[in-house]
């Protein structure tokens, strides 16, 4: 597994110099598009990784499934799925077209308005104590006892966040969300500003792969019938408005973020790990990009 | 004249039992849908009403002309329509839509969004100030020394304004509007509180009619160049999706608001003003079309 | 009136240079973009006029007015508005998202969608039939007794018109328009190739002007209560998605087309056609535009 | 195996009652809907099934699979993915907005706009040899060599098939398919109109399940790369805007139509084909998810 982690990281190498990091929110600006790295967690909780797999960066939308681990935990899948559709939409994360078009509810937990709506079913008596429970939750989802955000990233995020605003007033203009929209934006916000790392991101995978059971300590973590949700939501609407080609083109669950991460699934098989800040015009890490596609091409990972 | 007035509130009462006062805020959901005014202000200031015609109710997107009068006045015709376009929609009045998929701009001064635009534009060291100038300016427009905002309105229409909020948000995330969110929702909130009645928004109209002279002070209240502006905008945008229609039935400037009141411009001859609180689909008031078209028929006021 | 005429071809003549003939079509992109006429045709029926006024060109979505006068001659106001709406959108001519999203029916006869609508009311026993009538009509409306449609640009436009296909079977889908949709497309294309002329037009709009009976004749040709429906609908809707600006800037009804003449019609006063094939980004003619904005100062010929 | 179909047979006849058969056509309106019928193929090729198995229905979308797999074998990955993308949308199976709004090429061959496409690129000299092709290899893959479309189907689709000529004509406009619209039509209409049995389509879903290779003779007949594609667009966008949450409840690549039929293809293991005419609000069978959902469960056959 090491050789092909290893080779994985050449592969993606060759794409350095393409793209560029996210632009806006200096946090993200300033991240180097030459640091690469590779990292794969086995069933038994081995982590193989390669290059810059240490180096902390934002989780950014990778959160997202986080907050839906947690909001099924916490709230339940009722709960949830009362506020936010399942289906893919095809539209860019931040649309809200279809809030007024199509369905009140945004239409998928992988996009920013439905992120923002789990994110208000987490409960608590404060914003600090729901965030708290995301926190402490992610810990242990990323098997990262040190994990938390950034306060930089986090004010960046709700400075420039205007996007995300307009779509959670809208949302309560559609009576999807209720209590204080700002508290809500917090939380979403915060979560989005973990700083985690590559090896993390392959454990998240490898404890989804393992249908919810950490596989360095046996814990259930996650309860299964919630990993088939958020393995499924990620095979359909995790890689942005290119998830149908990521199906096609490389074939687990995934889910990337702006951050240059990417957090890929093979279930009951292993849990994958990418980093470059470097990303397509869609949003997608593209060295990440290439090392998913090395790794499921050599180790026949696709489910399809 | 006298005779005219009352006939057209003869023919608009027979309207009365259909439609309903909007119901998102209690303010206007009590008001009584039986009560009813016509008023025609001439050029020489005089004004012949009949009808509940002095009875006080809420401006609301009648403002949305105060404040562009404001606007031009304050900050210019090419601060303005930097911010705002000119063209009609089609859309409903607050529709989010089109700035994210048409132009980033909203698309016209008397819809919400446009309307918000426009308030941003009123300068002032605070919003305090800002809304004082437009207030002042708006008892000048209004002929009404005493007017103000309702305080119950202006907090209901803020608490259940979350479309607005995201409207606001969204133009804040295009860079069509600066500074705080909030601080312009409360001018454009305020401005939609104003108390008025049915004199008073004839009086505005004929204001518009002489060219922005005030028919009984002879005083240059608004400048000629952005009266045209103005009654333009009202002709093919005032009557939200009925504009239309309206100018095709009626046929001269008008803007109404959910409060009930209309208020219709014919150049160089007279303001007409109208109320009734109960509405159609469209949010126009019922009886105040049918009052709007009996004079539009029998004095022979359409423009086409 | 001969000098202002002159002024206002030399006024244009400055813009010469801008703006490109459309070029879809080769009848259309051949024109030659240096070619201008200014004319004004007075109550009276006396045509004053400067520049390439005779010269020959396709009359294209003016005709969109033709066809609304026919059908509402001969189908009847409550047939062509049970097809078609009265609402101006701000969108493209030839946009067809409204057709799904929005109202089934086209929201207006100034759109293609909506003058397709409006051809498919025209009665006849055969589509050669349905089409004289318009043509017989035309000819009356343009004073033009020769007037007839170029086979080269019908074929063209029928051969590239999949855009209007498509808005033709949409409409069919949803029962708005019945019979065979070839049929429809054939009276609708042939109306735009109809080949006028700057001076013809300027009749048009005299004719429209004067409330629909011939300045030179007297006759009646279209009935006082349609225009006055064709006088509203070409003020909110007639100049494309640049309608409310034309209303601002210049504010009389007024339509263009694509073949770079726009015919404006001053209500009680006179009608004013201008030629010139070079187009901005919305389709109008430049040089068209800036003749009737001085047209308009210098005469005060705003409604507005 | 038989036991399993016959429970899954059961299981689904609890929700015989519910919905309706598609009934735009009348061969669609007039199918029983009490009618149902469950099948399994193995990877050997035995067909286990109950229920009215081997009741001949119309394959209308399922036909969408075939006409993908004609066109990647006559034509090629990049003639095909020139003409249509690979992103699930949300959007209901037969929207033509997105050919205006959003990219110029159908989202997915998995909806009408996208298999219309399709059907464009099958290769032939006439209209005959082109769906002849798709007949010839349509038989094969559903093993059924009496296989043909049902010409009074044909028909009736061609009759009412208004928003496909829409749909058509607008991709003609953005230049995404070339030559005669009729004759793309014709080859979509007649590939929607072949009759097939439930037993036919649990073939389908084994050879797909089986990597091309057919079950029964062993013969390669869509190369593997073409069966990946194909299955994971299938799994993002082959139930309609029901496809996220298909995902999620019952985990494999499927396809329904409004016929009635669902294919289900369980990679590596087993091909499903479902039965029953009447669908719910998204164009799916009910009784068909039913059994889908109780197979999956009982067998464990979710890849999530």
């Amino acid at each position: 597994m090491e050789a092909v982690v290893q080779l994985a990281l050449q592969a993606a190498s060759n794409e350095i110099g393409k793209g560029l990091p996210a632009d806006y929110i200096p946090a993200l600006a300033c991240a180097d598009p030459t640091h690469l790295a590779v990292a794969v967690t086995d069933l038994n909780g081995v982590t193989y990784s390669a290059g810059d797999s240490k180096e902390r960066f934002t989780i950014q939308s990778i959160s997202k499934v986080i907050l839906l681990a947690a909001a099924l935990h916490y709230a339940g899948f009722e709960q949830v799925f009362r506020r936010v559709g399942m289906e893919p939409t095809g539209d860019a994360f931040n649309s809200i077209v279809r809030l007024e078009l199509g369905n009140i509810r945004p239409s998928n937990p992988m996009i920013n308005a439905g992120a923002i709506a789990v994110a208000s079913c987490i409960p608590g008596s404060s914003v600090q104590d729901r965030f708290d429970k995301v926190l402490r939750y992610a810990r242990r989802m990323l098997d990262s006892p040190q994990l938390d955000f950034d306060a930089d990233t986090f004010w960046s995020e709700s400075e420039t966040g205007s996007r995300n605003y307009a779509l959670a007033y809208m949302m309560e203009a559609n009576h999807v969300i209720q209590g204080a929209v700002p508290s809500h934006l917090e939380v979403y916000f915060k979560s989005c500003s973990l700083m985690t790392n590559c090896e993390e991101i392959s454990f998240l995978g490898a404890l989804l792969a393992n249908n919810g059971i950490s596989p360095r300590t046996g814990e259930q973590l996650i309860e299964a019938k919630d990993v088939r949700v958020i393995r499924a939501l990620m095979t359909t609407c995790g890689m942005y408005d290119y998830s149908g080609e990521f199906a096609l083109r490389v074939g687990f669950p995934a889910k990337s973020g702006v951050g240059g991460g990417i957090m890929g699934v093979v279930p009951r098989r292993l849990g994958i790990g990418t980093y470059c800040p470097a990303l397509d015009q869609k949003g997608n890490s593209i060295c990440g990009l290439r090392a998913m596609e090395y790794l499921s091409d050599s180790l026949d990972l696709s489910l399809f």
